[in-house]
């Protein structure tokens, strides 16, 4: 099987929940422009919650399918750094995905035509890479120096290891019964609005729109298009940016006002 | 009218209120990448207080003006999106600033040469953003991109839309009675440094550190040219780095010692 | 004597106590691409503690040291700007630091052959900076246009003042007494592992693991080489990332758990 060849935009995006108090990003940031001075680091965002993996594979998913072809995403959530989880490069839709394989390419695992290598760092690769490694900072050792070689195209993706079998987390998808469709919360967002795991598109028959929603123990919300269709301080379902059905508060937290949090059930109701 | 045509530095600004929890400031970074890898992408900051509309212009106000000429700065804190609120640009000093008409660009209009127009997005413009547009992340889908073309010089300010007049929030000024100023603390920054709105070059006929500053039921405070005119654990005003009074602590924070906040107070009184 | 001739990859990283809520960090970045648009801005870190001297040193010495030759660091943890601390530029291991002079740079200065220059802000450097400095923002006046010039190449090392000394704040060393070692932790990460002091390679006659450790007043921990050494939820020791002995728990917050912190002391004793 051939795989597309990269062309190189020779960016390299950055995810980790390192935060920024400590030297860990600066390090990874580092290596890259070691790599090449040239190397273009854009950060999508090193606050993800300690070690919470499915918030990273969230965050990816949202954010780097806007990127150019080419581009390289070096992600870090890495609980088992030194333990016997491999590390990887994914290739899916023309980018590439460098970390370690513990569930947080679960989203972008989902494209059937997405392919994984496992870092064989013990062959050609070695020489590529820090002398001294350490065991617990693969990002700084191991995967900023692949994701940057990547970057520059010197490397390759065929040149990184075997073909593996990655590590995908259960996403949790909505359960269809007649009228209804059981759903839950998946992430809250710093304005309080809350995604659910309800992708209307995947959903046959189902307009965006068109029923109503009903969080657990709480009220019915209408499914609208915009904010503007209700009014202050009103509660709505609409679909997001995304591609999920979120429930909001206009001028408001949903999250809050109706304590939702990653979890919550919500039922969908049609007509 | 005829506007200086800018020159590209190929610069885009960022700053919002999404905080890097969330996809969002990764998401409108990509569609910025997408239209040109070879933008230089600069992060002015994301975590302004969520719909902050004020400090958000106060962050623009502050941080824009030290940039070369040419740059662009995209700027969402945008409690209205989805609602009728225009998407605007705003060209100012040779600047270029896009992001949604609700106040947020109130400093950078107290220029009087500043021109505003609305973002046409039905029009030419329409086939250069993203084809499946969200109603709620305007900052992705629409300024993202306006923002990436007129970095790259092949959009104008010209061909934005029609000229258009912009909402601008009141900027309190403080009022003079005699020898006597009525200021108030519009920002504390995380120091605890409080900044006011008296900028004393607007101020005919005062000069700097020539009164003393009375901060409501709180002390009297001399006006000093630097910390180290004031004892370790001393309060002192003095005019900031940004040209606004500001009341501190040396070695502490004045916020905190004297329970000052955004909106609080401050008398200044001349000999 | 002759300094190494820096090659210039103009690359500046930023490191400040900011944070990135205030317009402070996006001014002086202005003023870096002011000086040339196409400087590497690479941000390190902007959310240190307030005024923490110690905890930027550390970070400093963390990150700076993978960033390749000719890197420009421009460093602001100034809680005496305005007083009478000299601003610096510190050269070492073919790096250049760039800020204030009150022991922000006391791990890179444990180098024996850096060298540091007083910024001569009064001789022919002065028209490189803005006209009109504020008295309480040397980051934005000062040290980013001097980290500006030095990135271009076009101001040298020679060319910022005469040869000083800096002040160097204690780093505190382990104390071997026979076969214990007295040491402290000296930072904790997002993730609860706690740093000591102990660097295993500037210690005579000892391996790595050989020992055990004892925290003040809790358990004593084996030291091992890696998480995978011990059963989930069991305590370690092992040399991290940064080269110093750390205290972690497996999958889990060994700060927390022990209730250590910055100063702890823990004593390491050998077989």
């Amino acid at each position: 099987m051939q795989m597309t060849v990269f062309k190189s935009a020779r960016i390299v995006t950055l995810t980790s929940d390192f935060g920024t108090t400590d030297g860990y990003v600066g390090a990874m940031k580092g290596v890259l422009k070691q790599v090449a001075p040239s190397l273009r680091i854009v950060d999508l965002g090193h606050e993800l919650p300690p070690q919470d993996i499915d918030a990273g594979s969230a965050l990816l998913s949202h954010a780097t399918r806007w990127f150019p072809w080419g581009t390289v995403h070096l992600a870090v959530v890495d609980p088992g750094v030194g333990t016997a989880r491999a590390p990887i490069v994914v290739a899916s839709r023309n980018h590439l995905f460098v970390g370690p394989d513990n569930g947080l390419f679960s989203h972008v695992l989902q494209d059937p035509h997405a392919q994984v290598r496992a870092i064989d760092d013990r062959g050609s690769l070695r020489s590529l890479m820090p002398p001294n490694r350490s065991s617990t900072f693969h990002g700084r050792d191991m995967f900023a120096p692949v994701a940057g070689w990547l970057a520059t195209g010197m490397v390759r993706f065929q040149d990184v290891g075997p073909l593996a079998q990655a590590h995908v987390r259960d996403l949790a998808v909505p359960i269809r019964m007649g009228n209804t469709l059981s759903a839950i919360v998946t992430a809250v967002d710093r304005f309080g609005n809350c995604i659910t795991n309800v992708n209307p598109q995947t959903l046959p028959k189902l307009k965006d729109s068109e029923g109503v929603v009903q969080v657990q123990g709480g009220p019915v919300v209408p499914w609208v298009n915009t904010y503007a269709d209700v009014e202050h301080g009103e509660f709505l379902a609409l679909v997001g940016s995304g591609g999920f059905l979120e429930i909001a508060r206009r001028d408001g937290s949903a999250a809050d006002a109706l304590k939702l949090g990653r979890g919550t059930s919500v039922t969908i109701r049609f007509p």
